[in-house]
This record gives C-alpha cells, sequence and structure tokens, in this order.
C-alpha cells in the first residue's frame, strides 16, 4: 500500500524531495498533492515531472489550509496519507493538530512547532503518542538536515539511556563565518570577520539580512527542539542566548549594518586573538545540559584537538554525552542545503511508509 | 501488543540488554526466553532480574536449535516474537532463514550471516524482503555497536542517495592502539608498538591473542558488511586486507607473540616517523569505494586536519562520502562495550516494535 504526500510548499526542497521520489521511482510514496500560498493541486494519480505548470494552471483551486484538507480527504481512505509541510510558516505549523486529528501524518523540517508554543507543541505529542493507530509526526530535518539527529536523539531517550550534554554546531551560515574567521591554521590567510560576514553573505549561505543568523535566534531554535525532544520544557525565555550583532547595530537598515560591521572588526580580532594564544578557536554553539538545567548559544572557546574545532566548510555538527556514551556519540556533516533537507524527509516518509505497511 | 524476545546467547551482551529492558520497564517489549549453548528457558510472563538463576535451574531445557525453536512457536501464535542471536556463531546465524520462514524476525550483533557465505546472505535478504508481512531482519550492532551505522547507510541507500567512498575506523582496539601510538600531540611521550598492544591487552582491549586483531580480519567483515548494505556483493576473497602482524610472528603461540613482538618496534617506528615528518599519523581503515570498485583495509596516513587524525581512546569513525554528502556524513564515538552495543540492540527491536503495532 502506497503512502500518499501532500506537499505544502513547494519551494527548494519541497520541489527537491519530489525530484528525488520521481528519481528513485518509489513504489512505496506517491506524492498526490501540492500546494504554494496561491493555489494547490490534487491527483488521484503520483505527480509527474510536469507537475510544476500543472501547479500553476487555471484549473489549480485557491489555497486555504481548510480547502486543502478538505480535498484530502478521498486519498486518506485508501491509503495512509502525510502532509508534508516544506514552508517555514507559522500558521501552517499550528494547523498540525488539525491534520493530526484528521488521521494524516505530518513530516516537516518546519522548526515552528517543535520550537514555539509550549502548548502547541505539548498538543502534537499529546495526538502523535506512539499508540497503536495513532498518526506520526517525524521532523528529522528540523535540526542538521538531514544528519541522523533527531532521530538518534529519539533512540537514545527511548532505550532509557541518561542524556548528559548535546552541544553544536546547528547552524551552517556560522559554522562557515567562524571556520574561515578562526583557525589554527598557521597557513590560512588572516582575515576580518565583516570580511567573512561579507563573502558568505554573497555566496548566499546567510540570511538576507546576516543579523537573523548572527542574533543567534535559528540556533535557539535547533536548542529548544533538541531540548524537548530529550525531555525539557525549553522555550525561548529559558535559553540563554549571546547575540553576537553589536549593540548598536542592531536597529539600523540591512545595508547601514553591513557598511557599519568593519567598525566591530577589532571587537572581534581581540576575541579570536585570546582564543588563538590559548591554542583555540571561537565557535558559535548550542547547549542543552540537562544535569545542570542550562540551555544556551554561545561564543564559546574549543582546544584544537576537538572536533569542533577541526569543522569545515559549513558543516554542522552535534555531540551527544550520555550514560552510555561517556566519550560523545558525534555526527557531522551538511547541514543545510535542499539535497540534504529533502534526503532527511524522505527518510522520515520511508518510516511512515514501513510502519503501515506491515 | 507486545513484541516477545527470545535470546540465544546470554553472555555480556545479552545480559545488558536484558538489564536495559528491565530498567526501561518497556511496554513494548518482553524478554520470553533465553538460551545458552547448554540450556534454555522459555515463560509465558517476561523474564525478571532472577533470569540467571532460573536458567541455571534443573527445570531448564535442553538446548537445541530446533527444540528452541519449536518451544517459541506458542509464543509467536499471539505476539511477534523477535530472535535475537547475542552469539558470535555460525551455525546460529546458519539458522536465520530457519527463523524467517517461520515468521520469526531477527535482530543481531553477530557479524557472521552478513560477511560470510554470500548465498546465506542474499537468501536472508530475499526472506527480509521488506514486503508487506515479511520478516524483519536488523543488525545495527554489527559495525561501530550502537552507533547509526547501518540504519544511516540504510536510509541513504534506500532514498537514491550514490554512495562513492565509505571509509572508517572500525576497531576500538585497533583505534585505541594507534590512537596512543601516532600522534601529532608533542605533549605525548612517545611509546613503543609492542608496548602500546600489551597495554591495550592487559587492558582487556584486544582478543585474547591481539593477532586476531592485527590481522586485520574483523575490519574486513565489517567492510563486507557495509559493501553489501551498499548494494556490492563482497566476500572474504574480494577485500584486500593488509595483515601488520609481521609474517616471520603468525605460526608461534600467542605468548611467543608477545614476546617477540619487541623486535619489530623498529618497523613500526620507522612507519610512523615517515608519516609524522608529513605531518600525518597512522590509522588503520576500512574502505569501500563502490566508484573504483575497490575494498580494502589498510594501514594509511592521514593529515591532522582530518577527522580519522584526531580521534580519542577506542571510539570509531565511519565516513559516509555520497552525491548529496560530498563533504562526508560523518558519525564517531564508542563501537565497543556491552551497553553501547545492546543499545544498538534496543533500537533494532524498538524499530520492528513501531512497525508491527500500526
Amino acid at each position: 500500500m502506497v503512502v500518499n504526500v501532500a506537499i505544502v510548499g513547494v519551494g527548494l526542497v519541497g520541489s527537491e524531495f519530489i525530484a528525488q521520489v520521481i528519481a528513485t521511482q518509489s513504489k512505496k510514496i506517491a506524492v498526490v498533492a501540492v500546494a504554494n500560498s496561491r493555489q494547490f493541486l490534487t491527483s488521484p494519480t503520483p505527480l509527474t515531472a510536469s507537475w510544476k505548470t500543472d501547479l500553476a494552471s487555471p484549473a489549480s483551486k485557491a489555497f486555504t489550509l481548510d480547502a486543502f484538507t478538505a480535498s484530502l480527504a478521498a486519498s486518506k481512505a485508501t491509503n495512509p496519507t502525510v502532509v508534508l509541510d516544506c514552508t517555514s510558516n507559522e500558521t501552517v505549523a499550528a494547523y498540525y493538530p488539525t491534520w493530526l486529528a484528521s488521521g494524516f501524518h505530518v513530516v516537516t523540517p518546519n522548526k515552528k512547532a517543535f520550537s514555539g508554543d509550549l502548548a502547541l507543541y505539548k498538543k502534537i505529542k499529546e495526538l502523535a503518542n506512539g499508540a497503536p493507530g495513532s498518526p506520526m509526526v517525524y521532523h528529522e530535518s528540523t535540526v542538521g538536515a538531514g544528519l541522523p539527529v533527531i532521530n538518534t536523539l529519539n533512540d537514545l531517550v527511548n532505550t532509557g539511556d541518561k542524556i548528559t550534554k548535546i552541544e553544536g554546531i546547528f547552524s551552517g551560515t556560522l559554522s562557515y563565518i567562524f571556520n574561515n574567521f578562526s583557525t589554527l591554521d598557521t597557513s590560512a590567510a588572516p582575515c576580518k570577520f565583516s570580511k567573512v560576514v561579507s563573502v558568505a553573505k554573497d555566496l548566499g549561505y546567510t540570511e538576507p539580512d546576516p543579523r537573523d543568523d548572527l542574533n543567534g535566534m535559528d540556533v535557539a531554535r535547533k536548542v529548544i527542539i533538541l531540548g524537548r525532544v530529550a525531555g525539557l520544557d525549553l522555550t525561548q525565555e529559558t535559553v540563554n542566548v549571546e547575540n553576537i550583532v553589536p549593540e548598536s547595530l542592531r536597529s539600523l537598515s540591512s545595508e547601514e549594518f553591513m557598511n557599519r560591521l568593519p567598525d566591530f572588526d577589532e571587537h572581534f580580532e581581540k576575541l579570536n586573538k585570546e582564543a588563538i594564544q590559548n591554542g583555540q578557536v571561537l565557535r558559535y554553539v548550542g547547549l542543552v545540559d540537562p544535569v545542570h538545567g542550562k540551555s544556551s548559544v554561545t561564543l564559546a572557546r574549543y582546544p584544537a584537538s576537538h572536533p569542533f574545532a577541526s569543522l569545515k566548510g559549513s558543516d554542522n555538527i552535534i555531540a551527544f554525552t550520555t550514560e552510555r556514551f561517556p566519550s560523545p556519540l558525534i555526527i557531522q556533516g551538511a547541514g543545510a542545503g535542499a539535497a540534504v533537507t529533502a534526503f532527511g524527509i524522505y527518510t522520515d516518509i520511508l518510516k511512515i511508509a514501513e510502519r503501515t505497511q506491515q
């Protein structure tokens, strides 16, 4: 029995996921509905490579969450159906309980439902409670894209391991910036902080306004998600975030911010020198520490021999220290990009396919 | 509905698994049978902490694979049943097709079925073919113990990624030996190769005869398993293994071997110096390279900035280079020991519980 997938949000990630499903000629998954913010399309047969044209055609219906959901009811009657949310939209996230209560499964790389309102998160966990026949929710790609982070953490928790620390570099952007800015490799040419940020922006690694990366809010969301999976009731208020955007630059326009950032090169250079003189590098890390009840996002220092120090490019890295893994279980690799994000989504949906096919 | 687990082999790993299930008060898993090479015990209710005494009692039955299997038939009628093979026995491995054909699922850390006779492996894959209602086989703990290695590789393959290289340090023993023997950390006291082997033996890190580690056969088995999961028909004959036991020491007694190993300290020191002078370290690695059709186990060199160079203690590490992960997806951590091996088993059985409970 094929699992039907209905996708809300068909930007880079949603499109890449459809491409992967078509390329693998999956016999387990059929994409039968797609929606953007304006219109949606449902189909009795799996969508083909022409889906973009089909969705843009006048035959598509006007999109509302309610109309889209009603149209899925028919397909759900015969096959398990997954709603795949590929937006980063809060209103869509708030709709998950409606889908789950209607018997749809939910898969998503959207962080909002798992890092926002705690009541929404609890409602989702209550509906997707693991009881036989209950709907399922998977969100591997909310942290580290397709890296097996959430599933590994769930496995540790579900088998009774005690998590003592979760620490990692969860932002590809900030990974790139500090891997290049702060290195013990003496052959690397020294570069100014503002220059690294500007290069990262030009390469498309940052948000349109790099302050949306540098303020730590995206990393904080990932810390909240990991903490909640580990059993802690984290919220934005309980995570201590070190915003590395200099205070006087926070209320400027995006353009003014980039122009004025060089004024602070000396400030960042001083931090970097202090680290390097001690054989350390700067890394922007997220931390969940259930033992000491601390969760934070900080600019921290690591010695050359630490796995965080030798990170390359824009890779993510996460270290789980547990009772069974006192020397931590570490996972690293690309943590952003459409191909690896779609990979994480695909594995999540295959899990649902496996669980609904026995 | 609870998944019944029947365990063959209750040494360190089997006992630890039972302890983890009891400690977590699992509502999904019940251990209902245990067997050692002499006798077995089945129970209509979940076994409790007194299982060792119960198994040793005269009420236990004489163990044969056939008698053990026949006794499981009753429980299977009402609940899904997993046979957990915690031996390293080839005869038990050869029995998997019988169990699978009878509708039992199989979970195991035993490498034999997945790295031995290719016909046996293919028979197992044919029976556990993923079709609805087919029996399931999971063997996460055959490589890297509980590290999420096999499941990650399966996810990559099943979602259509192209594996270009799998490379890793798969032996805790050889990890420990070379992490200590070959390091660029100038503060570490230099030590002779024979001394490191002798310390590793005294710590219980090696097999009783360390040549069983140094000959590379255990690593070769893991290379074969990974290659087969990646779709290659590897056998012992097609993996190129560099046996680092000096030829003249191969036919000696175990004691004579340890006495004569110091004669070769100069040989290993020369290799190490050559590496270190080039800013590299020696590591004993397994490689699967589907692109060039090569699979091997070799003593190779890695530069300081490579993740293999900064490995600590007896940790394992594995790097998957793929089309989607040109900068490899890397997993590292403890790859041996009862607690982490039992963790891998536990996650495998939870997957079967999830897949049989919808």
